[in-house]
């Protein structure tokens, strides 16, 4: 404790303990670092002196998919509408606004009814959402699954970190609440396991089966946490996987609702990356429940499944703006209620965001004016996205020591890497895992941050790191590749 | 339980007991049934025929601070800005914009600096917020109070509430800490505390002395925690008083730091309303600080203080849009660390809402083409607000078993209220605390929603009830008086 901390109410060893205990790598020391850099080069006008100078000249933030600050443009239809929900008096001279700048009649009719359902983006909304825009997205749910959807079951919230957050809330009742979570994970569910004190289950994904799902191994780590008094009371899907890139088969879908129905255990289906898919066919947990409650009948009635999805990811990428919702299947009533008053705490996600989840939920069709720029800008961003993860995964496996799993979905890929017993002993002299030395070598060499795979979990002995493939041009990769090299032939692998 | 809930994984009984027994008044049964009421009156056009239709044909939500739900126009200047942050095309063709729609250079220079600091609005941003934003703040604070402020201390949050949620987080340890919270209060204080399992330590505030903070009162109420075993560890001061509507004085400002660095409690300081002040002077917490430490070499040195602001109050009121800040003063080191850590979980507050937290905290200023609309606008939302409260204040006067304290600030009355013995008898038969029975049968006669006081807290005995005053126009001040009229006759007062 410095001498200065006993004078305080607050030191680190008195606060919320369960606070300190957690870790999100995320945004931890290698994203500080990333930003230090950053803020460097952005002074450097004129360029600082050679010696104080980087190697590098740009920062590339690879370690969170974020994909507008790696210049991803917003798709026009959206921000069209944004704009005059923001300034509502772009109304009063339509003319002024298709012929100066190209705002189509679907954008200034879509823009005038959800100005008549929030009355004001400046107003606070009904803690659930506004009405009409969660009808949108039980529209949407109901076009992309065939089953029926009902609005007063949808939650819209400020991005599915907010939504997780609610509903690990009121899951975790006691320290000795359980939640199965897929290693690996991304880390918002173990950091908020860990603020609540509650007990994260790990199952571990199947690297060998492009990380899909292991039922058994799911099952023993379930009857592991039991026999350990661990009251277990969800589990936590990511598909498609982040940190793994993996996309699930229905197969995979219909076994782990099969496994909660057995255990009486609520299914949390991060879907947020369910437009990025680049291999077969997404299966939302939905449509898969109701297919099985369809063919044997009365047997999965009772099963509670929360699905999440959010305008950060897919092709729509509007991270800042903070959007997302969650979808109740089979919830009780009263829980319902808790979930209102808790999400009315904080007492409305943002409106715009909540604006954009409407738009995501319900985009120009065919025949509409914005449709054909709206289909090309969505087009090129998948494309481009495709593109791009393939070239990363090409490059991945030209490295050596470096394995690393076919794209199939989200925004990264989780190579693993074997280092050499040198770089081992190194990084532990600096105490540091093996995965984060070699990550803030990449970063010192070549601004590029990328995060270990220790962030979110890896099987004992192996080493990974995740990064999106959201950065443009395939430059970056290539200095990956040559810093890797390097690194080798440094610690003779 | 139901019978259909043993089948499920949750129930009310095995959720987290923290949630459910954690109170929100102000979004609670009341707000809900008004929202019924509303959806009802829209969906009647033709109106319903009169045996299913509501005595009222406008729902008023008095309810929660919320001005552009009432009607409250944007200022211009932040949403023209707002307006081309959401679509950069706009500034392809500035003359469009400045003869079509008569955006001030001012407007086209603001958004072109806060898209060079943000790049996107629709990425996210630094955990902490926006750099070029927080030195914005940072500014805007040194301006108010003739110190230094160092934007490293500032965190941009998703409205106060936000903030407020984060600092608890990390403050409460265990289920003995303790916080000293005014009564009445915001219930977002004792819900929190509730979700933590942390305590509330009440302080009552002395409504004789409209509602300043009793130095009194405050020593007892953390004399008798202390003695129960109550670890304390910080007071919540909300200034301008929410539901109170008091104004503190510099001396009030002062006692409470003192007695915060005697006793070496945090000082959480709720200003959100600091410009909603009608008698006297906003005196901040930070200014009162640095005072004291001006005065008193070395004495004061180790006060933490965390104040917070808001974009969704002041003249401001753009509530749907999250954003807010809180500056951390007199910190350690590590600790706010952990705050980082703790905010980053979440990733970043919306960042459409930073961008007005700059524009509020750095408006236009005399010289600037947009600032005689700005200050035009400015003035005139202040005169309402002031002209309301007034107007209000004197219908409570006229009101029959009503007292109520001169408006000297935020956005509520918090009238006390007398009712007949009759009424509480009634209320105790309906299962409602006498002031919650009262505002139900407001709501079911005049369509205007107010939170009853209990949801606030009050002393022992007395009843109140909160209501904002930003619905424009008198008529509806005359339908509560005339239904008190018809409540104090039904029940024979």
């Amino acid at each position: 404790m410095s001498s200065s901390a006993a004078l305080r109410s607050l030191n680190v060893n008195n606060i919320n303990q369960n606070v300190r205990k957690a870790q999100y790598a995320v945004r931890g020391e290698l994203a500080v670092r990333s930003e230090e850099y950053r803020a460097k080069l952005k002074k450097g006008h004129p360029p600082t002196p050679p010696e104080e100078g980087l190697p590098f000249d740009k920062v590339i933030s690879a370690n969170i998919g974020n994909p507008q600050q790696l210049d991803q443009k917003p798709i026009t239809f959206f921000r069209q509408v944004l704009s005059i929900l923001e300034y509502p008096p772009l109304l009063e001279n339509e003319k002024a606004l298709t012929e100066g700048f190209g705002y189509k009649q679907d954008v200034i009719d879509r823009a005038k009814w959800l100005l008549s359902e929030v009355k004001s983006v400046g107003a606070y909304s009904q803690s659930q959402g506004v009405p009409g825009i969660r009808n949108s997205v039980a529209k949407f749910i109901e076009r992309r699954d065939g089953y029926p959807s009902d609005p007063a079951n949808i939650f819209l919230s400020a991005g599915a970190s907010s939504g997780v957050n609610t509903l690990m809330n009121v899951i975790c009742a006691k320290p000795e609440t359980g939640i199965l979570v897929p290693i690996p994970q991304y880390p918002l569910y173990t950091a908020t396991l860990s603020v609540l004190n509650a007990r994260c289950v790990p199952y571990y994904l199947d690297e060998s089966k492009a990380w899909g799902t292991d039922l058994s191994a799911i099952r023993s780590a379930y009857q592991k946490a039991k026999s350990e008094g661990t009251d277990v009371r969800a589990i936590v899907v990511i598909n498609p996987g982040n940190p793994t890139g993996a996309s699930l088969s229905a197969e995979d879908v219909r076994s782990v609702l099969e496994f909660a129905a057995e255990e009486k255990l609520v299914v949390l289906g991060d879907e947020v990356y369910q437009t990025n898919v680049f291999i077969g066919e997404f299966t939302s947990f939905k449509k898969g429940l109701r297919d099985l409650q369809k063919e044997k009948l009365g047997k999965y009635d009772n099963v509670e499944l929360a699905s999440l999805n959010s305008i950060s990811k897919g092709m729509v990428g509007e991270c800042g703006h903070r959007g997302g919702y969650f979808e109740l299947v089979g919830f009780d009533e009263e829980v319902k209620q808790q979930i209102y008053k808790f999400v009315s705490i904080m007492l409305c996600a943002p409106v715009i965001g909540q604006c954009l989840v409407e738009m995501q939920a319900n985009p120009p069709k065919e025949g509409d004016p914005s449709y054909p720029l709206y289909k090309e800008e969505y087009d090129g961003i998948a494309r481009g996205l495709q593109s791009r993860a393939t070239a990363l995964w090409e490059a991945f496996k030209q490295m050596e020591g470096v394995e690393c799993q076919e794209p199939q979905g989200s925004m990264y890929l989780y190579p693993t890497i074997h280092l050499p017993r040198k770089a081992i002993e190194q990084a532990k002299k600096e105490n540091r895992s093996p995965d984060e030395f070699w990550c803030f070598r990449l970063l010192d060499a070549t601004g590029i941050c990328v995060v270990p795979g220790s962030g979110f979990g890896q099987k004992e002995g192996t080493l990974h790191f995740r990064t999106t493939f959201l950065a443009p041009g395939t430059e970056w990769v290539g200095r990956i590749t040559e810093f890797h090299r390097g690194f080798m032939r440094e610690f003779g692998g």
